[in-house]
């Protein structure tokens, strides 16, 4: 199966079940249920469930979407989650970030407290579905692990710690833990949850985890290089936002060249770490997709 | 037993499982815990745990705490997502409250992108600490209430119509929808909690959730009329703040006579609906103390 169809079709079945899972905008209060919907499907790239498919798939060892059915809640909790994390994100008092995937935010379009609702609702959405799962012991490790990716210990505190060290000097290990922490932590969890479901031996959670958090990172540097020198098309939004917030940035910090050499590394560590697995070319792509966004 | 020395042990056994489920403010990022810290230990009465601890104890026949120790991460998982839904309602693009509790609220404090992750991260706590409830069907039964409680069906979905009403003219039906929904739901959760822990029969689970929302609703009728004729001692915040706000009453809608006489007839509705039930002290506390508060 060629790479490209392996996305279009976990994203398809991905798209339908999000659909079905969150209550359509004529239902009371409608603009609440509008403004979840609209950042749900605005056009994400469903990373997070895809590394998640990508990587159960792997794992039982060949590509079978209809195994794919009944994992659907884990797969539809970690994009709720992530879209609501953008919601607050974007935030006035937040970030003040007035485009997302070329298109106004949330808040923008909505309103401030319905955003902020909105996203407190996508919390409470995803760990609802999570408790469809129909293992019990399964449906309790995955709201633990994505209520651990979601905790201060993860994305919130890596958003605290960001907000907090605006318009201060940090040094580079700060910026590293805010970048692990925002993004890392879902992609971990996305992988762990995999992990769970086929009950993987430790160890290969462990490489997997840290293939998660190494591509995180990556993800995150690029994000910062593409900050500074790219355009509207590839960020879906203003380059330049970071450096307008006062916010830290890889390149702001060691240099746009070594900022480069650190993400090529951090891939490069990556695809080692999975490179002798079978079937793991879905987790290849990450690290290519990654390196593609490299300028 | 006194039903002052009910509520004191109980609280007390609470309060130290509060502060044991939550990170030190030592812990970092430092700020984060301090702030959800500062709101969960800001003097809440912690009605809903009680009144969960109260229900169990009147199912099981004898007041024991003992028994309640396992049932701490239900109690405490109540009292954190009220406080979460308290942090984002003070906000200032929604009810824009300076004060809670005759303190500063968590966004006066600790700024308003803290105070956002604050009710985000005891949100994410409340479901954590749920799964460490030993019965994993009773703990995924109880994530389902509590998550019911919180949705667009439940409090957030009282609070967007809250919101949504604000400067707008509203009916009586739609006042009684947003009390109902913001202040039932949760107690309702409280209730429906003791009685899947303990097997209820079905009909007294539905009688007990009437009596919640009975009582729920009382409870903000009498805000309603607290906030036209009360004192900043018996709100804990400066009154009138509905008026300013722009914001539908009870007394606004159908006059402070008619708001109290309303306010009556639910508290002798919900004292009829368990009247005849054994070790019903604790929950006839709660019909009395919302009688006390009239003016």
């Amino acid at each position: 199966m060629l790479i490209q169809e392996y996305f279009k079709t976990r994203t398809d079945l991905l798209e339908k079940a999000l659909d079905s899972y969150l209550s359509p905008a004529t239902e009371y209060p409608h603009e609440l249920h509008e403004s979840m919907r609209y950042s749900v499907f605005s056009g994400g790239k469903r990373l997070r469930p895809i590394l998640f498919f990508g990587t159960y798939e792997m794992l039982i060892g060949r590509k079978n979407i209809n195994r794919l059915e009944r994992l659907l809640p884990a797969a539809c909790a970690l994009e709720l989650v992530h879209t609501a994390s953008l919601i607050h994100d974007d935030l006035p008092s937040v970030d003040n970030s007035h485009e997302r995937r070329g298109m106004p935010s949330n808040h923008i379009k909505f309103g401030t407290p319905t955003a902020i609702l909105a996203g407190d609702a996508l919390i409470t959405k995803a760990i609802e579905i999570l408790t469809e799962l129909k293992n019990k012991t399964i449906a309790i490790q995955c709201i633990r692990i994505i209520t651990k990716a979601m905790s201060t210990r993860g994305m919130i505190g890596g958003q605290a710690v960001d907000i907090l060290s605006a318009k201060k000097k940090i040094n580079i290990n700060t910026l590293r833990y805010i970048h692990l922490k925002k993004t890392g932590a879902l992609l971990q969890a996305a992988v762990e949850m995999a992990c769970v479901i086929h009950d993987a031996e430790e160890n290969v959670a462990i490489t997997l985890g840290n293939f998660a958090l190494n591509i995180g990172l990556a993800y995150q540097i690029v994000d910062d290089i593409l900050d500074e020198v790219g355009s509207f098309e590839v960020l879906g939004k203003e380059p330049g936002e970071d450096s307008r917030n006062n916010k830290a940035t890889y390149p702001a910090l060691i240099g746009l060249e070594k900022a480069k050499k650190t993400a090529e590394k951090l891939l490069r560590d990556s695809y080692n770490l999975i490179k002798n697995m079978k079937n793991n070319d879905v987790l290849i792509e990450y690290v290519n997709m990654i390196k593609d966004r490299l300028p």
